[in-house]
């Protein structure tokens, strides 16, 4: 018997399988299962049909855009055959030399809820998102689906506390980040200086923390759950410049209280989470954090910089 | 040797001894201590002269602030004779019936640096802030010191990331909460259910998480440390109604990746933590948020909800 007052979601934490196929297989092989186990709200990571090329900037790979109908097609029938909601994460091709990194949010139905265009742009060693990615235009906006009100984000959203709160004063139950971040190798033939830094145990401990402490806060400071799926495994630079990037996993559930609910380690997973659709009302009573903002003295959150 | 790279903090988390002649006395002490020990920036708990009053709503506690100027001028010399800049705070008079919980910085030659009015207020039970304390007006300004740009905010504002940003887009190089936060104890006469609810172990975890939590996500998502000075000990209700506040100290410094410097437990001390001025310029060279915000898409953060 179905309980009204959970929200039964399972988070997919998977490896990069070799090819777009492959991984595509494995992928609807995990949401079947977790369909099975009862989940009505089924996350996917970031670029998760393919290896994460943006470790290099190659023209080639604007062609994985070109299929982005196709992908919304295929995708809309396995959340309709599963009966479950559905949060992707595809490369749109909007025109030719615009391309987004696009959250396609599917109804249970297999009917597109809503697109998400990622709005924050990394573009840092390794993660040369600025080469392929504008920067979504509608903005920070909800998804309505049968499951409720979804704040979806992507990744480098997940360092920003403005797209979480705007999120949250839309409405936004829940903050859903498809994720694909970790550690940078060592190539194999040369060990340069930042890269040692990069990878000693510490600094790799830091990077994971501040990560999940970042978005632990925006669960806190909003009164809402977060659920983040990030990849695993370790993928070399298709280019062969750089090392590759060791994916960390760690996908996790917090509540709005910020209280840990799940985390994943570094291997596959299904992270399966129910959320209490009460917990945000009830925490709110008690930390009602959204009471006292002071809007009227906000308005410098919307300058680059104070000083300058 | 005065190492320049180096910013030498203390934090002194203290308890209330019963009269404000015993508690300044006291804390005068910590601070002659922590100057010797080397500090140069000694940062106090909110209202650290008195006992934490607003857990009930009685005028006479307006008397407290009748001695605003006198405490200025007395911190003043404090400051000045141990040679350190220090942070208040204090219970201030503004005029008749127009009252705020100021934190006032004193450089350390004794002169006021600056000083800031809380800006978000509170008001939940045991901590019945709107009935004193009118929100500040001058917003969110860093004061400049001899020592650096201080971030200082004060105790709720803690839970807001809006806070946090706006003093970091004004240059502020450390962001620092004097706080009085705790569990409420249940009276000795009665359990309630609400007192029930809130005081078993876990919901006492949950809160001192939830509070650490939001505060280090401030460092990550800013790239500056954090330093927060908590009150310790039980103080009862002076109206005998509720049953009082167990201030629960751990007292905190964070680095700017959001890294652990330092914690303090539930007793008395006086946090030592060392801020390597470097390190805020170097971790925003590879996490460099600030490059990357959408101030274009940020204006709904100045709304109060943006649904009906």
């Amino acid at each position: 018997m179905r309980n009204e007052n959970l929200l039964k979601t399972a988070l997919i934490q998977q490896r990069y399988q070799g090819s777009k196929e492959a991984t595509v297989t494995h992928t609807t092989e995990k949401i079947a299962e977790a369909a099975e186990g009862g989940a009505d709200l089924v996350i996917l990571q970031e670029l998760h049909q393919s290896e994460y090329f943006c470790q290099c900037e190659e023209t080639r790979f604007f062609d994985y855009a070109a299929d982005f109908e196709k992908d919304v097609e295929f995708w809309g029938r396995v959340a309709a055959e599963h009966r479950v909601v559905l949060v992707t994460s595809l490369f749109e091709e909007r025109a030719p030399g615009l391309y987004h990194n696009t959250a396609v949010v599917f109804d249970s139905d297999g009917s597109v809820a809503g697109k998400y265009r990622k709005m924050h742009i990394p573009d840092d060693p390794g993660f040369y998102e600025k080469f392929y990615f504008t920067p979504g235009d509608p903005g920070f906006e909800p998804i309505d689906t049968s499951v409720g009100r979804l704040g979806v984000l992507v990744c480098w959203d997940q360092w920003y506390p403005e797209a979480a709160r705007i999120m949250t004063l839309k409405g936004a139950e829940v903050l859903i980040y498809p994720t694909a971040i970790g550690w940078l190798e060592c190539p194999t033939d040369r060990r340069d200086e930042l890269c040692e830094k990069e990878n000693t145990a510490e600094e790799r401990q830091k990077m994971l923390e501040a990560w999940i402490a970042v978005q632990r806060g925006h669960a806190v400071a909003n009164g809402v759950p977060v659920l983040t799926v990030n990849r695993v495994g370790l993928e070399r630079d298709p280019s062969g410049q750089l090392g590759g990037i060791r994916f960390w996993g760690r996908s996790f559930a917090f509540g709005p209280q910020g209280e840990t609910l799940a985390m994943a380690g570094e291997e596959e997973a299904i992270l399966r989470v129910d959320l209490d659709r009460k917990a945000t009302a009830e925490v709110r009573k008690i930390w009602p954090f959204l009471r006292d903002r002071r809007i009227d003295a906000y308005e410098e959150l919307l300058r680059r910089y104070c000083r300058s």
